[in-house]
């Protein structure tokens, strides 16, 4: 049986391009002289944490939303997300004039219900769990016609996502590396194939922490796993790929050319080397890029290697404390 | 006598963008939720912070260096600043293959003369003053025809930082307030001319510190006036006008709307609210916009305003204390 992602094509990720440009940061490919000083290559960092809401995001949700029938539009759009997906998928149903419903927990703290909120959707927190607040947008979904926006293991999701990698070449044309957090493999499955499909010697990286990289024990394995999962300061990096992957899974096993995992001190430095030398304060998942590139060989001299940095999504309790343990 | 800046046209200043593209980042122009809640406009900001000096004053250089005529340009430049225009000529002219000379004191300290020698010019230190120094680089000017690059009072360095204008007019064609901090007044003379050609009624506010503003005290005096500098968070800020200034003591006089200043506990809280809520560390001088911005009345609801960051010239050291002080 043929992989299901072979039906994207260049031309989804394109016209997921011209779909979402009005509604997204065009963001900035910036060069990184202190990297590139210290790898011998030329680094530049792709800084997704402008957008809006602080993190990619929003290129995926808008580009699911757009391409749903005005019956779908007209019905609606929810998420259980409370994170960087729920805020996308807010932002963009309120800049659509479309119906949006954020299921939560009644445990979710009042900051990220806050977060959230700022972005205008209807949020529901009449369950105990989260698992039970999911289980709600499902039934709204099959009662009501409320369309469920997936987080990631999804065509229109990837190539909104995958976006990311035609600005790269825009801006880097010769990119030869591209350096990638690894979760659940949506934003790195958009952008291997959507660098793939224009340069398909181009090495795509993907980084996860050592704590509970489900993607990549998955690949392991041989078939999507689930496991527990633990703190880390790369906690956008948290949560499952799916039993029942469809897309993502495939795609990382057979366009991600190499994986990687950091250890928790090295996104925290990851995270204070972006804040001295590019003056951007990254989220710890976002730092797995750097901290991957800081190790010694890990890049090769003379290389044009973009970083992407994913989100902004850090708390200043925690900023501080990594500035009090280095200055 | 007419004033000597009416020769510039909007012509000159889009030809400056088409000029330094290849040259510079196209920053993104970012939407601040918390300040539009704050102010009920639509709040956004220029993140010139982003280009790869970490200052919009690659600009102004680009293209006064690529307005040199190629007799010029094979006998090089020289700039006596150790700040962001001496880091935006050394790196324009570096990648231009012009050489660059950049005269300093030996007193200046290590770390800027080793940030400014990142971007590849030859740096001289033979003078024990700043003043020294500058006297040499003009004698280069004079016996070798080495052109010094002017930081601010001239009519290319003018229409580079005018291009900042026509990117906020492509991304929010109806602006109709302009933030920019004042100091020398090349960056608000070249937003305020870029801006007002396409849109008359678009309000531009300059912004500077309580200290030492000396543009502002010269447009009381009506004549540039020199004053002795202080220190200040906003440090990019301080220096003088020139008392033979050209261009840009008219400019401010006739082209911009209206001037602030900002206590230097402004200044620190604008740098902490860009920080929590955009997750960018700019430098004092950059945050003098969003000081003002958070004023009380100081916004008209329903306006569209963007505000220019300028710079991220901090150190770590004060980054922590603004943090130490709030978290």
């Amino acid at each position: 049986m043929a992989e299901k992602y072979k039906e994207i094509t260049a031309n989804d990720i394109r016209a997921a391009a011209d779909r979402i440009r009005p509604y997204i940061t065009r963001t900035p490919l910036v060069y990184s002289p202190a990297l590139s000083e210290k790898t011998g290559a030329e680094v530049y960092l792709k800084l997704e944490n402008l957008q809006a809401i602080g993190a990619f995001k929003v290129r995926g949700a808008a580009n699911k939303i757009l391409t749903l029938s005005d019956e779908q539009k007209k019905k609606g759009v929810s998420t259980f997300s409370t994170g960087n997906h729920g805020m996308a998928v807010a932002h963009i149903a309120s800049k659509l004039g479309i119906p949006a419903t954020v299921c939560m927990s009644s445990h979710v703290p009042e900051v990220k219900v806050k977060a959230i909120k700022r972005w205008g959707p209807t949020v529901l927190q009449n369950w105990e769990s989260q698992d039970d607040a999911g289980v709600y947008c499902y039934e709204l979904q099959e009662k009501e016609g409320v369309t469920v926006i997936p987080p990631f293991d999804d065509k229109e999701i990837i190539c909104g996502q995958g976006t990311i990698a035609l600005e790269i070449m825009e801006d880097l044309p010769d990119v030869d590396t591209v350096l990638v957090p690894l979760s659940g493999g949506g934003l790195i499955s958009g952008i291997a194939l959507g660098t793939k499909f224009a340069r398909p010697d181009a090495k795509i990286v993907g980084i996860s922490m050592e704590r509970a990289a489900v993607m990549i024990e998955s690949l392991k394995a041989g078939h999507p796993i689930e496991m527990p999962e633990e703190p880390t300061l790369a906690d956008s990096l948290l949560g499952g790929i799916g039993l029942d992957n469809e897309y993502t899974f495939d795609i990382v096993r057979d366009m991600v050319d190499e994986t990687a995992q950091v250890s928790e001190k090295e996104i925290a430095d990851g995270v204070a080397y972006i804040m001295e030398n590019h003056k951007v304060i990254a989220e710890g998942a976002s730092a797995v890029g750097v901290a991957y590139a800081m190790r010694e060989g890990n890049i090769r001299p003379g290389s044009k290697v973009a970083i992407v940095v994913t989100g902004c999504g850090i708390d200043m309790k925690t900023v501080k404390e990594i500035l009090d343990e280095r200055y």
